[in-house]
């Protein structure tokens, strides 16, 4: 009689090419829209009011992209990060079509690199996983990397094989919805009256706010996501451990500070890729999130007069406002208030 | 290259006759409405079930008019109290069209007094905020002053200017939804026996129950209102402060108090205007709020037989039952344990 | 001038036959869904995906099926325990039209049973309770019994009656959607590759995971059913109390291990019956809850080749672990790690 709890995949049991569907179809709805402005207060207009994402030519106010992102990352946290010892990080995430509620997700992940670590107690797992709705239409697409436990050191080293990955998404890879067009677009309604034009690269934007995270949040949110890690729920367990306590899911940062980028950047209404992310240090209930953005890069969207594209930086500290813009020192070290380096492109009108 | 962050208006910002269109419309949904409930555990028929609004004539069930009262309210703060020191008033204030899931608030509000203090350093400013659905039809309708720092304590001064507001709002002005009839009207249902014909004018009624706040509470209901004022989120930044710790929004205790009041007035199933309100002290996660009513007026509604109007206050405590009715003294100080004092009118069904 | 506010029934209030229409129907909501996912990380695609639920002949994802109890039960409270001491048992409940999103949902009771305890304060009342939608269909029918407290200890000794109450629910009187047909069920999106064949008379599973909970979760999940029981909401007047503290709603701790129960009976996607059940030690906020579940029985059902019924106990324990099966000793004394006892049949698809 075989258990019936799953007990994640090791490293061992992945292979290169693997393909794995993930369970657990989820219709996402009002609700759950409701819930994410509950949780992390975001106030872009575009996902906020189906009134005014009528007036750009969507049939009505689409997901935030990072809820979207949570939803697809979710389903694969039982098969492939269950045994996790680290997130790594992620590369080449690109938004497609936008995510409605109603609109039913699916997840499906392919092992695109493997490496296993010296020691031989874990290695290196690449995958490349592709959320989609009911339509089969690809809403997010993105690599992510994870260090995962051996169950067996002695169980043979696979090939090592580590993908190729790009620094950036390709402008010219980026998906804008193509019913949206953006002359009727209110700044008054949207919050600020900075366009693609008015922002410069190398600028630098202190989000000034800050929130502060309870344990029932962070575990609502993440249970929303049906993210299954333990490391999130479980004190119990977590008693004796290293940190002592619950973790807080990553993702959960970058929300938080995608919510408090409103504040300098209210006209970046969609987020079109995820370019790159490195969850610098765990966070934990109690601790209060502050954030700030630096302009990578100011893109021309081909074919687009409407608008354009900005690749940006945005850091999340932990207790401690980001007022002198926190970073990393001249070796390369992050600083200590350091949580989350987020690279990640945003659309953003442009002067009409 | 200005700032792109949102530094709030200063008292010296306003002029008297100033239009403000407030940021992010906001469609509201049936996930707002799970998400008032569970935060406050309102039990009133006609916003719970659409099978007894629909036996009323109502289309479907309306958002509770509180919830309606805070999204309208939410919009206002990053441009009107931002920089406040007190929210220290409402009047006149009228709800209109009922608010249905699928409907998207906005909010515009015009400066309607001002009035600088003696040390320069601060001033009252009066707005009267309109929140109008997508038919451009009034939702609420309420005004609203509050004490806001000067940027510039050397700021010329403005003529002053102290409306007239009225004390209470005239019967003749409450709105009744037209579709509305009572004749179905099920007291089983609606969980109380007791009609407008059995309350009295000078009737103090105990609602009993107590809920104890926790921050991850009146953080979720703050934020899925939009409402941005850091003092309700940032415990950092107040570690410091005269309090020590993250304060509650003052509308919190207003849905506390209403939920609370099911308990005795289980068929005031409508508020129909806010005539006046006082938030006496400040709340902290861990407090116990009970609350306690006091019927100040008993009101004939013209042109209608199937219902009669309540001019109520709810007074809300901390800490402290309202077994006794807790208020003032006779020097017109309010009892310690007194937080909210709240007047306003609901309708409430007549016999048949 | 009568008191307005509802003191509950006390034991003598309680006559035989007795027939109470419970307050507040419920229009139950996508809302609801999200929270419940949110507070308690369930997974059954059945519930979670209308795109799964349509592949199985549904019009859409039904409500998870003790969303649906906490529902029903939660009206009763205000009419039939707020004078509670003890919620004793549950028996005989068959769950009868799914519940979808949209449905109003209303309760009502009748008294079955009764008896005095030998010390003349209090006494023993059994209700049978019947939740129905819109469309008079019945959603759930269930008995309960509650130890309550009486007002007057003098008041007359009604005659003892005690229900006859079956141990298990018939497998002949499960219902089964007449439109389910599991012909197109994906494993693989069900998350779980086990079905009724694989599993055996005896069989011990261990959920594994462990979820702590939080004062702001258990406050919002009892909310959202709208159950008043003060114990669970007010901790100024539990300071004093027995336990010093808040007391989770039983149901709280059903819902937990019902989820829990995911990782080993991913596809036991529907419940069919509770059989009984039993709250053997109140939870805390703070408390870490486990479960195991134990296959009590194995049916096949009437007229059906695609499904058959287990009958279940799953076991809910606090700060420890389930891996050893805690459960009672051979004098028939809980374990003290054991919370809840809980007896149910699930319907799970059959191998084609």
């Amino acid at each position: 009689m075989a258990s019936k709890t799953n007990p994640g995949n090791y490293f061992e049991d992945f292979t290169l090419g693997q393909e794995i569907i993930h369970a657990t179809p989820r219709t996402v709805t009002d609700g759950d829209v409701a819930l994410y402005i509950a949780l992390f207060g975001s106030r872009f207009a575009f996902n906020s009011s189906s009134e005014f994402a009528a007036s750009l030519g969507m049939p009505r106010a689409p997901l935030d992209d990072i809820l979207a992102f949570h939803f697809v990352f979710g389903k694969t946290v039982p098969d492939i990060s269950l045994n996790a010892i680290a997130n790594l990080g992620y590369a080449s995430g690109k938004f497609g079509a936008p995510v409605y509620p109603g609109d039913t997700i699916t997840t499906t992940s392919t092992v695109i690199g493997l490496r296993e670590n010296r020691d031989r107690h874990s290695g290196i797992v690449y995958v490349r996983s592709v959320g989609i709705n009911q339509n089969r239409e690809t809403v997010l697409d993105y690599v992510r990397w994870v260090m995962v436990r051996k169950n067996d050191p002695e169980a043979p080293e696979p090939d090592p094989l580590i993908p190729q990955l790009p620094d950036a998404v390709d402008v010219g890879d980026l998906e804008v919805p193509y019913v949206l067009q953006l002359h009727n677009y209110n700044t008054d309604l949207a919050g600020s009256p900075y366009l693609w034009e008015d922002y410069e690269v190398g600028e630098k934007i202190d989000h000034v706010d800050g929130i502060t995270i309870e344990e029932a949040e962070h575990q609502m949110a993440t249970r929303l996501y049906q993210n299954t890690a333990r490391v999130h729920f479980d004190a119990l367990m977590h008693k004796h451990s290293r940190f002592g306590r619950r973790l807080i899911y990553g993702g959960h940062l970058i929300s938080l500070a995608r919510a408090l980028s409103f504040n300098g950047l209210a006209n970046a209404f969609r987020v079109a890729a995820i370019n790159g992310g490195r969850h610098v240090a765990p966070t934990f209930a109690g601790d209060t999130v502050y954030a700030w953005s630096e302009v990578l890069d100011k893109m021309e969207m081909p074919g687009r007069r409407d608008l354009g594209a900005l690749r940006l930086r945005t850091v999340a500290t932990r207790d401690a406002p980001a007022t002198n813009f926190p970073f990393r020192d001249d070796a390369g070290k992050y600083d200590r208030t350091v949580v989350l380096d987020f690279d990640y492109t945003v659309l953003m009108p442009k002067r009409p």
